[in-house]
């Protein structure tokens, strides 16, 4: 019999242009003193500023020195921030790298220490944090509605995530209309970081029937709209599909977690620069591949390629690959900067606790196997038979 | 473009016997002092007692004065004794009628007033009440996921509804096990009332993505279970599914509303006692024909009933009468004691809020005509036709 728990806490208010909304929002709340933690891209925009003068006094300061893949020392500084001036709120108005340094700061904020001992598991994210509103400028982590911050710690050489419901956003204000200006490169990596959060969702061991739901809409959205939003980055259409597919997708991976093209993507961008979202779509269709051969979940992984419309599950690892290649993604050993020799290592990193979650047992010799056929050489001779 | 809100705050706890982790939730919750509601079957049953012993002194007493479709009489009664005994939390064990007057009742024990009061629109819901446990019994009408309590007031003659986010129970513990119980006439109504709870969000006017992938998952299973679950009623799967399909249509309804064939039901279940699922169905048939024939929803819901494997929208009312007639339940005026001298008055009293929910706009001359055509006359030379 079914048996499952579903939650999903964070109201998400989404539509083009709701970023206007922020000040009535903040109004509703009745919160008076609080930080806006955001990105030097946002800044040099003059997005920040204006919400922060529209905020009628609400907003008394902003926080943006975030790099992508955030710190335990960006997090740090921002908690220092936060609690210096007794922020009772903050908002994030950023992407994934933004939300995720202020979940982790909000909480560390109320604490005397630093986010990598949270982050080491030496202490437990035990209480609520500083109430945060998360506002997404790409569409990719969907970070605004989970439970989940992955911060890297340099001095222990760490990428490493952070869970616990009290990172929870109070708020996910979903505005399309801010992502028009993400590079390409960024709709590209963070694009299919959503297709990853999506099929990992369904893949993954913990999947459950409201999760599947989700999990099968976002993945169809992508398919139908990431190479339009990269194509043609002022389409509404397509900006708008996407935030809806990334924010959808969080409904789902938010309560399976992800699992093995996640796993693997760490190694990648700490030791090889890889974007994320680039990083997990580096492994994707091969684990796409694997799971719809062998395994538990083979039969609903047809299936559910052909209700997308392709011929079998094959045909839809075969999609990822052309996306990657027409959106000038990496999708080889050499491509990535990876040498053979190197590879023992990236295996060895590459074991995550979420690698478990994927339902075909995945041992060190198998993910060498699977680096070695995305090896140009490999992909070249299987073109050819 | 898209616009939404997106909330559902009451974590789901799903899963056949899942009644048995009751303790651990009262001792993870940390609540000591509560009050177990339910239905006089639930205590004949010797269900409700079994949960009072188990639950280690925390449930103090036991409240079940509790008619279907529950007064305002049932209410204060509640409230009162949960007020008498300082309690600081409840459970709810039972189907809509126990889970409504529960939900009420916590809040209402926290003032010194009726629930009339509240229920007229003289005073509002303005704070939280007592947390409460939901443990529906029923698989139909989702009120452990849903901000609804309906409640009749039998001085002035009315069945309405009380909604604010302050009636959300805290916490949604769904066994399936439960429902194997429900005489066969209950398993048919509030089958259908889930039917039309994820139709009616389907196609009413607040319908977004993310409650239209509910509503149509949750419709599939009805479709595929009910029947079974009626002809069978010790058949797991079949039992595990509706319930599944009453929660999931709860996560649609509860941010869409109900539409007309809900807002023809409150007269049809006062006035001749019919209950509500199988009032619900009464008209629900007749509303999809229409939206899916007229108005801006007619080639959604075409292309909804071709996805469901019905050949068109009419096959997938066609579909519903003819449950309708394998569950014995109620089609035609005559069957339901309605005289046609009495439709003027039952046309009148059928426009609660709701009915402006629905697509096309229902006006009283067409709801005549409509219940014009459920006379057995009408109906059978539309057969002959
Ligand atoms: N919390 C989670 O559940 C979760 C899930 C997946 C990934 N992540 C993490 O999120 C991070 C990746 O986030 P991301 O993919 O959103 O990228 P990002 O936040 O790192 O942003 C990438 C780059 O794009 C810029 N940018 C962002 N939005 C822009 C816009 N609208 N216009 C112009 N420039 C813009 C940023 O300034 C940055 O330079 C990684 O650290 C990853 O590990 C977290
Ligand atoms: N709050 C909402 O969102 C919402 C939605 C739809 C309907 N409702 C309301 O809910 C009520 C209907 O609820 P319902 O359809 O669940 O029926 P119900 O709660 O009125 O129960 C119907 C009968 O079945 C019995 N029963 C229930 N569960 C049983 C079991 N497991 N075994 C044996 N007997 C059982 C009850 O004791 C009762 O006699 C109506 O008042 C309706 O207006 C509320
Ligand atoms: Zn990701
Ligand atoms: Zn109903």
């Amino acid at each position: 019999m079914e048996q499952f728990f579903y939650k999903q806490p964070v109201p998400i208010d989404f539509g083009y242009g709701k970023l206007r909304r922020l000040p009535e929002i903040m109004k509703q709340m009745n919160v008076n003193r609080g930080l806006l933690i955001s990105a030097p891209s946002m800044v040099r925009a003059g997005i920040a500023q204006e919400v922060v003068e529209q905020s009628e006094g609400r907003i008394i300061g902003i926080f943006s020195d975030i790099q992508p893949n955030p710190t335990v020392a960006n997090t740090d500084a921002c908690a220092a921030l936060l609690r210096d001036n007794a922020c009772e709120f903050a908002i994030a108005l950023g992407g994934g790298s933004v939300m995720d340094c202020a979940k982790a700061a909000c909480f560390v904020a109320g604490t005397p220490y630093s986010a990598s001992v949270f982050l080491s598991g030496e202490r437990q994210i035990d209480k609520p944090g500083i109430p945060l509103i998360a506002v997404p400028t790409t569409s990719g982590t969907a970070s605004e509605v989970t439970t989940a911050s992955v911060l890297t710690d340099t001095d222990r050489d760490v990428k490493a995530l952070l869970a616990s419901d009290y990172l929870y956003p109070v708020y996910a204000l979903v505005d399309p209309e801010l992502t028009m200006s993400c590079p390409a490169q960024v709709t590209a990596a963070s694009g299919l970081d959503v297709l990853a959060h999506s099929l990992e969702a369904f893949y993954g061991k913990k999947h459950q029937p409201l999760t599947d739901l989700a999990a099968e809409r976002a993945a169809s959205l992508v398919f139908r709209y990431l190479l339009i939003a990269y194509q043609e980055p002022d389409n509404k259409e397509a900006r708008s599909k996407m935030s809806e597919a990334s924010v959808t997708a969080g409904l789902a991976f938010n309560l399976t977690q992800t699992a093995a093209a996640h796993a693997c993507s760490y190694p990648l961008t700490q030791d090889y620069g890889i974007p994320h979202g680039e990083a997990c779509a580096f492994t994707l269709p091969s684990f796409w591949r694997i799971n719809s051969t062998e395994g538990p979940e083979a039969e609903r992984l047809q299936a559910f390629s052909k209700r997308l419309g392709f011929n079998d599950a094959f045909a839809l690892a075969d999609r990822i690959d052309q996306m990657k290649r027409v959106m000038q993604l990496r999708s080889t050993l050499e491509e990535a900067g990876i040498h053979a020799d190197e590879l023992d290592q990236l295996v060895s990193k590459s074991f995550a606790p979420n690698m478990n979650n994927n339902p075909v047992k995945i041992t060190e010799e198998r993910l060498k196997a699977i680096y070695h056929d995305l090896s140009a050489d490999a992909k070249h001779s299987e073109l050819q038979s």
